[in-house]
């Protein structure tokens, strides 16, 4: 089977770091007898925009909803271009439109990097953030009353569904349940946002009982970014609504050291549209430009997406080679120390894939 | 003048905290010539709620409305009573009703306490984070439609107001102007919380146009969570919605070393009511009846209560005899490696003040 992988680079570093990722995709998929096909799509972008005034075509869907995957890399200029344009013109579009509904990310201490956290090592810090991606904090509905007065109020509504609740929830309990230490935990706020909230404890108790093998445990989100700093061994599969997922999967990684190598996947579990696979590290606009973003993040991501096909030996090779990219300390970027450039760390992970 | 103070000491290791917290004030007051005056109430707390089937009296507010100021230990207990009685019947209706819009905490690496922060010294993290206290995402705006179904949906809004936003960012722009540094950064999430972050923005420009000699930049609230691991000596003020607030000031002491010493302000700068002093840490139903809290935080909470009074000298007197006291080592909780009790640890700061 050949796949069909829709590459969109879009902004900033995005479009330095994805050349690097489809090396290293390459170099797994000769080694592994996977066949990779790539259309390349210069769409969600400034440069797009600035040309067509929208940032998509208006058959983006006939366009890239028929591929496998897509490989993304970053979009977002907020000096050129608003973000609920560009963001909410492409990828928060994607997440909706593609029923991205899971947000996946590994948080994992890698060999090689140190910590910030005082005494880590890596073993001590390895699991993952479900991120439920549709619904809850980031709706749009709401308004403002009264403007430029003194009765001014805006007010935003999270909105969340049985089924948005649910489905996320019983990913989140899978994912646990096919993991050695089959622990779950949910991040919650329900002692201070008293409806929606408690709502979604309900929904973690109605779906534990489907999961009696799972242990489970919920912590309110302010003490639980205090537990990822004090004791992130305690997590095995963290569990969070939109705003919560999205917190956690920018700490966690910051424990592990750098945000530039962590990747992030937006799955739609049953396959019926594309899934999304990104870096988690954004467009960056100060280093855009100088060669120097760490092309880590894009290139774990498309490991990801080749384990999301199915293609888990392929996707696994990848992943090591980058472990020993960053044990050998030796070709890493600024962000890690370093002084290589995108690319030399790129084609070093690349010449590792065995 | 004669201080009047309201000391609340609620549940679990609110208790056992509270009788240092006073023990310290006292000695403070006395060698600073500071009168205090305390009325001990027995209410918000479980025992009271077992008793008279609610939190508080009916004339709660004739009671502890005229005071100078309420001390306060802690509130909750999960396992006997729900959340949204407890702390809704007590610590948020304080808030609200009298209307403490500024919750107020220092985040600062104490002398001789390991941060689990790599490499980290006292000096390198000395912060505050202030946070709107009544409305943001804590509203009472919301419910539930189609229950059992599989339409089920439940909905909750976040309110800000212009009054509320602009209150509290003029309060934290005037504290950055009294800092050495005068350097302010607003919490957003303007990229995905659509509505109510972009006029959380959008106030905070406009009223950073009142302040030209104060520095200010903003943080979407993931990276502001990574940031705080990464380089808690970026910051100087931190202001953030309700939700935004808590998370950072959990998170904050959590990168200082412990919880167990982080004290709070619940705070009506106006002095149209009183304001609540707490310690962070809350309840900790699991650890209670041991004598084993660390009884800092509400003996820095007493420090800040003093400041708020204008009784500046005694309050700096108290913070200095907890700097000196985790400075020895000697006499710390279990939270902080040692193993003196509670009363142990209060004696030894009292014994300290001058
Ligand atoms: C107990 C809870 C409602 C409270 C809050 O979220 O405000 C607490 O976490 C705090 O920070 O004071
Ligand atoms: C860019 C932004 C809208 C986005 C989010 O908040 O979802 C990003 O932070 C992410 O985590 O993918």
């Amino acid at each position: 089977k050949q796949y069909r992988i829709a590459v969109i680079p879009g902004d900033g570093i995005g479009k330095e770091v994805m050349p690097e990722g489809l090396r290293v995709l390459e170099a797994a998929a000769r080694k592994h007898g996977v066949s990779l096909h790539f259309d390349h799509f210069d769409f969600s972008s400034w440069d797009y925009y600035e040309k067509h005034g929208q940032m998509m075509p208006d058959d983006w869907k006939e366009k890239i909803g028929k591929h496998d995957a897509i490989y993304f890399g970053a979009v977002g200029w907020p000096a050129k271009i608003p973000d609920h344009v560009s963001l909410w013109g492409s990828l928060i579009k994607f997440r909706r439109e593609f029923d991205q509904y899971v947000n996946l990310r590994p948080v994992r201490l890698m060999p090689g990097v140190p910590s910030p956290l005082a005494g880590r090592k890596p073993g001590d810090i390895d699991f993952w953030v479900v991120r439920e991606n549709t619904e809850g904090e980031y709706s749009s509905v709401g308004g403002r009353m009264f403007p430029d007065t003194d009765r001014e109020f805006v007010t935003q509504q999270t909105v969340m569904t049985r089924v948005g609740v649910d489905r996320i929830l019983k990913f989140a309990f899978e994912l646990a349940q096919s993991r050695p230490k089959k622990h779950l935990t949910s991040a919650t706020k329900s002692n201070g946002i008293s409806i929606t909230m408690p709502y979604w404890d309900e929904r973690v108790e109605a779906m534990a009982k489907k999961f009696p093998g799972v242990k489970w445990d919920k912590y309110h989100i302010d003490i639980l970014t205090a537990n990822f700093v004090l004791h992130p061994d305690w997590f095995d599969v963290v569990v969070g609504s939109n705003l919560f997922g999205d917190i956690l999967s920018d700490l966690g990684p910051a424990c592990t050291g750098t945000i530039g190598i962590a990747p992030s996947g937006n799955v739609n579990p049953e396959g019926d549209f594309p899934s999304v696979f990104e870096p988690v590290h954004g467009s960056a606009p100060d280093i855009a430009g100088q060669g120097i973003a760490n092309p880590i993040g894009a290139i774990w991501s498309g490991a990801m997406m080749l384990e999301h096909l199915g293609e888990k030996v392929a996707g696994k090779s990848i992943v090591e080679a980058i472990e020993r990219t960053l044990a050998e300390r030796t070709l890493r970027t600024k962000d890690l120390g370093g002084n290589a450039d995108t690319t030399a760390c790129g084609k070093a992970v690349a010449d590792m894939v065995d």
